[in-house]
């Protein structure tokens, strides 16, 4: 159920019988020289709306464009300042929290938003608790990345172990080859890329670096990966863990009071 | 083209034919009982595919969410507050020409877009203007609604005349039939939304009304508008004229030095 | 009846008869070669004090310098970013509504301005609507440009066809001339601005220059217009026109419940 | 030497010979039941406004609202909030150092506006100290309040003694006398205005109180002042050495290196 | 040696042998009925100062509030919003790179500023990434959280099992016996907090409770924490472990080229 | 009674038999060559925790790092700007507002903080003032620097006179050489600092310089001090009057109804 596609009076009616949405999280940004730039907003996206059809669960338009400011010496990556993506974050809550949801979950599909969304989670309930002593607060938020949700991560390591790498993954190249065949089809597959070892320590965890830094240090957009050995079929299969897994998570998080 | 669905060697080849970019901007707000909540992201979006699909132009991610909040007392209806959508705007601009765009083109969907959009245009020169004396500022930004473009304005007049109305008009049904006759098939025609006098004087020119308020005097939705007229015939008709449209202006554009 | 000339007991009487207010509107930037650098903000000021006084209205200390970055390479310019200003305006609409008004009324000098200050309404109205369900929110705002006034419209367009052109056009200077003549008498005339007509194109509808760009497109500041053409008899015909008009546009904003 | 009745060429030529501008702030706001609302912006835009008269100094439109929010209970009260007067102050400066000039005197009618003056002149150079080591910084400013230079400060205690008070002082309703004696003259005389010793010493200092706290404490709006001894002879006195003053001041503020 | 007890003579010479410096952040809340307020900036404030005085290495000003949003139901707790913390840490950042420092290094006290911090880190270099395409950008920064390290985290979970909870740790207790044993000495040990399964899965992640709502939930403050069982002998052996662990850590930081 | 060293129980106690909490507010910036980077914060924590001992008044967390843009050309001078120390200001009244507290002193260490946080209490006002006309606000914020504190002041030109100066000031050495005579031992002392008048002029009164240039008209940090003369007798005897003065003046400032 895409929200985009349905009439104000159908989400009455949705609401009527549930309180829940998922928001598709991503970015639009380099991926290595054949992964698509918006592999990390088409990942959730096509998760969350093949949950959203099987279920029957609203989808919420993807938010496409993330943080994405280390990116930004490549063409086509578009980024959000982290204090922008804040404030669409806050937006997006308080216009659900304004029209009766109560529980959104924000299905996200790029690290760099990890912090800007949590912040912005923070920021919400700030101005809250910060107000009034008494409050009613209702509305509830929960970020996960996909590849976090455990049968994908399990199944990820197991295809690729170390070729996984951080950045332009096979996992999420395969993902994005079942949701957009047409698209990728042509694109060949690049030699897996390498960097010294320093620059990979201090990747895994912080990925603080200006943007002509990051390119002189990943002359190809890719972290590591060994994006070549992405499939289609491996992307179906990702795709359909993924699926399960978020289920099973949203329904706890539904369920929580 | 576009842009989410290329690798960044494509967009590096993109930049040294053209310097151009369309960004289809838009809004997720209730449209009456029987308009989608998508059509004011969904109808530029065509548009700016369909021409860059014929002509080879790059489309950049949709603007999906933007300033509905005097529609926030209706479900389903996400809203951007202006300053947000503003550094949206201003992030979209920056992130492009950083990586060597010099003309933007924003296609509009929906008019309560317009101040802000325009108001971050100018955010963005006025910190450049402010900053030197001797700036060399090669980005420029358009913004233009599709109902605006020339031949479109004509025909939607022609066939809907004061059935057009103002919001949930029949001529943005009818596009998003064209554009997405699955999700809108089903969906039963209202009859004609009618409102006092009053309201309709007010409405034209300034949407300055606090949700709760819009609604009272709005009940359906929809202002004014005859939406059962739409038909998916004329949408495709409008929305081959907006290529048109389109495709002319984006070319000036691109030509102004 | 200007309101920086009042008491408060008197607003506080005024506030018993009506809930009504103008607000002049404009801003301090160059005006080509012999138009005041105050034009856009003395002209509405000139309109509303003069309506003022006919009929007990009350003006509110106008808003002099508005959003003019793209002049900002011109001496005696003076610009607020559009944030800047629509913060200005916010504040005048949360002040004047928290001490009874109900009607605010900007009369805008200035096409700049246009944009920040209805993403200021939107803002304003913005925090309500997304805050509660049940606001009862009694203020309401309108921004007309007085040039758009439609007695105005029709003579400038009578009185100087093309060559009233886009800025410092004789309309405006003529105005000054009603309502300033001792300061301006002093200034020669200058010959008509010649552009490109690429540059006339493009101006019309989007003034989105930086600085140094926008004075190497117009040298001496004014575009298009024959600003020689200006006198003071019919800078007095259109101060009393747009007396007229704004008397009327106010009279049904005051009515609108 | 109005800058808004100057054309550009004007300034440019001024610009040649000079680099110091004044610029009067104040603020609108009750004054008790015998002062003008625009009391704290129309004392020191008379004041400047003479001296520039007098010896050919410009003098910048007056910022006419400033930080007034604890004056909000009264009606004609206007207030920026200290965040928006900062922005109005900083974009003054950027506007001004941007087309040449050095030397900005704000010449301050309100005490309410000293902290977010000064904060605005410490973020305008702080975004500079932080940003570059080898800033050419060339612009300086400097705030004073009227009642502070010191032949004014002599002559005021010495005519008034403590009935001078804290707000809606004689010496301002004085000034004012002196400046638009019309609008004055037909307000009667308030006996002087007492209040319990508590506020008194919390008054002197900081000015904290919500509006509608202060109002309770200070119910005709003045703060001790005895303010029916204004005359109009006291005021043109007081003007006059005012000009003596800000003449001596501006001078030395010029000469600074 | 921490950097407020030097003088400025004495970090020019620091400089010109190490670029890199330790910067505490913490908070100040709650920390359930035998904790002290304080523990989450006196830990790492604690280790931070031990290693440098072991090895010289420079440490600035504790930051000691941070985002405690959800616990200002109890009193004692104060909270930056989390746009306020991330201004302070680009404001740090930003300071130190002015005055010659490359490598910054944050050593974390408490889980609700990870996401600010980071979202701050990313906000300075999107700046720059945004600006300009050469950058020369110097400065690198790092968060760590104390009890992450590697030691530290084996030690704590060997000590406490799942009594070491997610809030009052006994760990963090065990710290600040170490560090403040006078403070705390006289406090009587609580018995373990309990809560609802519920509450605790949902715990394990994200913090995004309103104040009020957290307070009802966790109504002594710690989340399962067995507080009662730190003793000041293991906090004194997880001092030296976590100095151990961020020695080797810092080292490799500024290794980092 | 240091707030970071209690129980939040201990905190709702004294909450019953006060209201009243001090918050030392200073700055870490260069004071010339012998005095410590962390003299303008140190100097009020050592008074205000004196007092809080003796008279068991509860002192939060000292705001170490204030607004020092002007030393930023010397290392170990770290800066809010002007913003954000206005926020951390905010966020503390708002925290401590929500937890109970209804009078907080801030006792101030550094003149470069005086504009920013009479603007922040201002923005806390104003926010309040401007949304409702019945709020029933109860906190109340005094800020006062310990050198005016009346026995303070006396004193410490009693002592030095115009050796006293402005920045680097033998008083404030010395209360430093009271509170931390360890870490200030070993530092020789430095001869007077001299410059030119004009600089000792514009000192007085508003320090608005950009750091580059500041540092080239104060070349070791002082302005004027005669920092040599400061001796730890004289600072425990400043460190005594100051806790006095302060006494009175928070015993007056609770008593404020």
């Amino acid at each position: 159920m895409r929200l985009e596609l349905q009439t104000w009076p159908k989400i009455e009616a949705y609401l009527a019988r549930s309180k829940g949405i998922l928001v598709p999280l991503g970015s639009t940004e380099q991926h290595g020289p054949d992964g698509l730039l918006g592999t990390d907003h088409l990942c959730p996206e096509a998760i969350a709306r093949r949950l959203g059809e099987r279920d029957g669960i609203l989808v919420a338009p993807t938010i496409q464009i993330g943080m994405s400011q280390f990116h930004l010496d490549f063409p086509g990556t578009l980024s959000l300042r982290p204090s922008t993506l804040m404030s669409v974050v806050q937006d997006y809550i308080a216009s659900l929290a304004r029209t009766g949801f109560e529980r959104i979950y924000f299905i996200n599909g790029h690290g760099g938003n990890v912090a800007p969304a949590r912040a912005a989670f923070q920021e919400y309930y700030a101005t809250l608790s910060m107000a009034a002593r008494d409050a009613d607060v209702r509305v509830r938020c929960k970020l996960r990345s996909w590849w976090d949700l455990p049968r994908v991560d399990a199944r990820r390591k197991a295809l690729y172990g170390a070729g996984e790498g951080f950045h332009g993954t096979p996992s999420e190249i395969a993902l994005t080859l079942a949701a957009h065949p047409a698209s990728i089809a042509e694109f060949e597959r690049a030699p897996p890329a390498s960097h010294g070892r320093n620059d990979l320590i201090e990747h895994s965890g912080d990925n603080y670096f200006e943007a002509a830094d990051y390119r002189r240090r990943f002359p190809d957009g890719r972290v590591i990966s060994d994006s070549a050995r992405a499939t289609k079929a491996a992307g179906e299969e990702l795709l359909e863990l993924a699926v399960e897994d978020l289920a099973d998570d949203f329904t706890r998080f539904l369920e929580f009071a």
